[in-house]
């Protein structure tokens, strides 16, 4: 995890205090079912949420015990042991290791999904807002990075908003997929622990019960988990890579807000760069490579090996605390992006109209032409502006084979004709 | 795409024939309701569909015209009007390529993935079926490849039919994902074609509108469409190298049918291999090499760039026909699969009751002992019979630290023991 | 394999003839050693090069025994003995069919390594040419899409001319990974067949000795082939991303050709798209795409299992066919793409004179001016230019703390200036 | 970086610490060679070095300075200056951040792989020591998971030897990839910065000079890098594999080394687990998972952008720990391995002498029986010991179609035959 991309909260969720505290809520609720059901005494289950409710673990003390019993599981029961007394020998009856290190886990990556639905909350109401803003503010719509025909801003960032829409949508079926409680012993049988105390224990964590777990909570729910992280990154680099290319020096459409003392470069002072929205396209890199060993570590051998902790110490806390991060961060460069609709217009009329190219298409064929003999007077004249050689409406006026009237010619020429469905679409988008 | 592992139904959906067949559905489609919206004349659209909906699409001339035009679908619109006559030059009236092509692929991938979650429905069926059928089948449960405690065969097949229970979900999700309809023209602002056109379209093809398109459907629904097969094919994965484990010689407790006239090997005539698992191994490799290039394709620029097309002529075919594959021969493998339940008794019996440890460890610390002191003394008569000098009841009946009485430690040596919420799961999974 | 993606030389290698005449030499040059080592009779090794070397195999007939054998090896052995007679009983004596197949995809792949540098060479060729061409052609420096200072295109093309020979040696190596010859039988231990047999069938096929063999050639080897196969890809990107940058309307510095006839979008006559480099772009991917399926091929189970197989079926021919189209497609781009001198003049203009920022600092820190106060000088002036409001060497003039005279600030305005050391670089490309 | 897989000397190289002080020796090695060429006067250059060369940078300060610059080369600067004092002035003349930041990088990635090649040199010394240990230790060959015919164990352990010579060579050449030294100013132009400069501080630094950089040394050195580093910890994956493989409680051939007060399991008393090469298995993916973000960072647009920034100061420090520590890992494995012949033996004995069908089906076909017959005949009775029934010796001894006579029969099935090339194989590996 870099902590230069990071925010506290993302961070928190991953702490050993966070950890420590989740393993004891997990064994103390198996225990007071496990009471209940008369596996152990009440008063152990007792003075086990008396004194341990509040007590501080001490990841240093855990980790010196686990040098001796390379367990973790055990280092943990053993320092609990030092703090609750004899009655912590109640605790992780007829339990295995993963019962606890998974449903755990399982916490933490629900509560990580929270964080990163409401960081996508906040993306979304920056593009909803900048949207409305702009809604009617216009543009050219490029494909392959050459001019087609004019947009509005608006129109843009609603379909970044659907985007989002659906990236949401995704990350809570994610959730979905990770919230499960698994306490069923060393293979998954309930040899040893009744299948009550699994469902106690899920509810209490606001989690479901896992239908078969075997030693583990099984691992394609993971896969899924981070899978549906990779995709929203890549929606968040989609966005960040559209800011960079509306930033560049020959377009400057819009720009990230540029701080006071702010150095766009040790060596050239004139320089303002997209810097944020670049590092929202790396991030985006690195939040991806989760899904790959994610979805490697789905085949574990039999009931369970141990292959995808390793993955997992790494992947867990870096891909949703990056992520988290990067969608902040782009929550805040949407929100007090500068955009210039001068700028937009003047690249708009960059080309002498030649954005207005299928509409003289589109009219010839419906005065009878054929569509190839129309296309062929359209690209003949579009292709002269292209050159430099002049303006397309002049060029279309002098072409015989331009049988469009002129006054007819002028009207094609208008904005106002591409932006009569943008309400229609945004209906779609802001219901 | 790999003949090899294919089937024709997958491929088919893939043919230019089929292809071709759904441009001219789309097209047409359009024209029908453009007739109706008085764009274009009704005779037009009629004589579109009379003369086009059984025409056989020539794909050979379509690929001469492209020589010329580098431009498919107008090199398909051309061949169009060979067929259809000068009424075909209404048809595309202010669509754009993508409008067609992203549609079509949408059907293809919608129809990819009917046979996808159909596949996984036979999956589901062989292994209920031989969950059922080895529901007390006593096998040992392994963690780390070493012997855990007694589980069922058909528990642990129970475990992958919740997993590709899930996996159906998946499949259902991402078709959801991938089954919209664009029609709204160069930049997606739908200035030349009215939206009703795309309603009417999306409707007739079986597929949603797409809120807001630019030149294309925006490509984070393909890169969670592939991911979700990476997820599939990871769970594929992971039965598979059960099985594999399962016929390894020292274990043998399961084994790929084995048919008559088959040869293991040009060399070693005694051999018989698990190779439809390990080939299952290797696909969910490939099929899972699509997730990467299906993120990057997310990205394009502004309103789109062509990148994700040669991509997507890749994947599309090669991911679903794979996948297809994979579920029906994993299907086959399962409803076939010899299984031993003879070697799975002689494994559970080859530790000498090791298995039992837990249970000896939990009677120990509910007679009062102390948890270490309890597991240093199951640990220590373990030990020798993992040394291989006699049996573990023996020596705990031996050890004067052990202080449950004889007839009780025979008692906790029983199977049935841990077969006893075999139901409870059954229930869950089967309900 | 996308049949529109590829060359017919690079097909050839992967075809089913070509494969059988593979598997033919591999084993008629064993057999010839094995008469020489007495194992077999020498009439047998000669008849069957007689009969067999210009033998055309017949594909469907070893297709056809398979489906009974289920053994590709063993079907192509028995169709050889149609053709050879009962010499050929004599072929393949102590030997395993990955001695064959894997010293034929050895072959395969060397070959294809040996396209890919020729198609490198290619590339290299162009970059040369041009680079020269536009050695002195001023253009704009970008960083992070904004301008920075001037550089030549030429220089720019150099710098990729030095990738694409790294991306030669990588090739290179990449071939001297794969090209390795296993002759050593069922596990490796040349059991059944002498260590000779291996030497002398290495040396014919133009191979190297695999110094220990399991019953495969190790993966690792594939895997590194690969990985250099996806690094490659990855140069191809980036000047395919640079040419799509140079080509957006905005810039226009750079085009590639476009042929008379060409249609660049269905419904715009005016667009001229650099669908030849985005399509570069999406290839990239594709062939990266080989890349962690080749690494998870290694870890095949003790001396070989068949996981590896499925997967190379796929990306053998893939990886390597559509490397090679795209390398061949890079060149043709390159030999004939149109550059715009005055347009890179232009945009180098754009800005006033901000290019030169940097002299300005450092004339002012040389001056004795601190650091902190120079930039702060620089930038007030620069940023001034940035919200349009005139002219940079204006400003400095005008701004009493730029102490550097007017006339020394003029000659800080020299373009030669940043091309003094262009030779420089030059000579270390082209030596 | 997960700490828990991590050397000190290996997490040294990227600390803070480390870094500025590389920074300032890139800085004052510069600064020297200014004063040289005149630009800069002698004593500053002195006066940088006397000052600076044993001081402790703050980190916590240049963060501080950080949070206004927002940059952080010039924050290291201004607190250069706050030490060196106003010489510091001098520092970084027209010299641009990367230069200081990918040169630091370079020497940063080759001290790393200096690490990695030596710990590969401790797996290569603990390779060799065991299997010349084992050079004549019969084990059973497995192809498929399934008997396959008899090799050494020392054979097998020769066979990783090999592999980790070659991830050793790819090791020295990723460093050669990525040890470069890039001092070429803000385009690469050297406009304000002479080229010897970069040569004198490249020599100093242990670099080779960069031939062409834009304002960053070119990113597909480093995805050479990283996808060596992917390759290597697959091999890595394979011998992890291999021994979770041999511990099984089925096939207990070896065993990690098991320490006193260990536990394997917090249920089960009884377990010996192999986590340490789960570990490996896992870190393997977690290795990998640099590759493809590498590779993706190739295409940086123009003369950079700074979107590969973010992913580096993740993978950089990641993924060559991480390696370091598995390659460390392992070879403690593999010097501590718990080898056990006895069980070796046992297991090879298993089949009742099937592994020897191959030498059977030879000796048929050399006493001129067809192919096919003989195959038929072996595969028959060893299908009759498959199924339990019998003995393979006596089987073929009983069949009148087996020609061969009885003690020639019992000859066959002579354990010498399979190992009288291994010293062939060993002279190969240890030369």
């Amino acid at each position: 995890m870099i902590t230069r991309y990071s925010r506290p909260e993302a961070v928190a969720i991953w702490s050993s205090e966070t950890k420590y505290k989740i393993w004891f809520e997990i064994e103390a609720h198996a225990a007071t079912k496990m009471a209940e059901l008369g596996v152990i005494p009440t008063e152990a289950a007792e003075a086990i949420w008396a004194k341990g409710e509040h007590a501080a673990w001490d990841s240093d003390r855990i980790d010196e015990i686990e040098r001796t019993t390379k367990h973790d599981v055990i280092a943990f029961l053993t320092h609990v042991s030092e703090t609750v007394g004899e009655e912590a020998r109640f605790l992780h009856q007829g339990m295995t290791s993963s019962d606890v290190l998974d449903t755990c886990f399982a916490v933490q990556l629900a509560r990580s999904a929270d964080l990163l639905i409401a960081g996508t909350d906040r993306v979304l109401a920056a593009l909803e807002a900048r949207a409305k803003e702009h809604k009617y503010t216009p543009t050219v719509g490029r494909s392959h990075g050459i001019h087609a025909e004019p947009v509005t801003f608006g129109l843009k960032l609603a379909g970044y908003h659907a985007e989002f829409q659906r990236a949401k949508r995704r990350l809570i079926t994610a959730r979905e997929e990770i919230a499960t409680c698994a306490i069923s012993g060393a293979v998954g049988t309930f040899a040893n622990v009744d299948p009550a105390v699994e469902e106690y224990v899920a509810e209490k964590m606001g989690l479901q019960v896992e239908p078969v777990s075997t030693q583990v909570i099984p691992r394609d729910r993971h896969a899924a988990f981070f899978a549906a992280l990779g995709v929203v990154a890549s929606s968040i680099e989609r966005l960040a890579v559209e800011i960079r290319h509306l930033q560049r020096t020959e377009v400057l459409e819009a720009e990230e807000f540029f701080d006071k003392g702010q150095k766009g470069s040790s060596a050239m002072p004139h320089k303002r760069n997209p810097i944020l929205t670049e590092n929202l396209t790396g991030l985006a890199r690195l939040v991806r490579s989760a899904v790959t060993p994610a979805m490697e570590n789905v085949a574990l051998w039999h009931e369970r090996d141990i292959s995808h902790s390793s993955v997992e110490r790494g992947i867990g806390p870096d891909a949703t605390i990056h992520l988290d991060f990067a969608l902040n961060r782009l929550a805040g460069v949407m929100e007090r992006l500068l955009v210039y609709p001068d700028n937009m217009q003047k690249n708009l009329d960059k080309l002498g109209g030649l954005v207005h190219s299928q509409r003289v298409l589109l009219a010839l064929t419906q005065l009878g032409q054929s569509r190839e003999d129309s296309y062929a007077a359209v690209q003949r004249n579009a292709m002269k502006v292209w050159r430099g050689e002049g303006n397309f409406l002049d060029f279309l006026k002098e072409d015989p084979e331009v049988i469009v009237p002129d006054a007819d010619l002028e009207a094609l020429f208008d904005l106002g004709y591409h932006t009569k469905h943008v309400d229609t679409v945004f209906r779609r988008v802001f219901p």
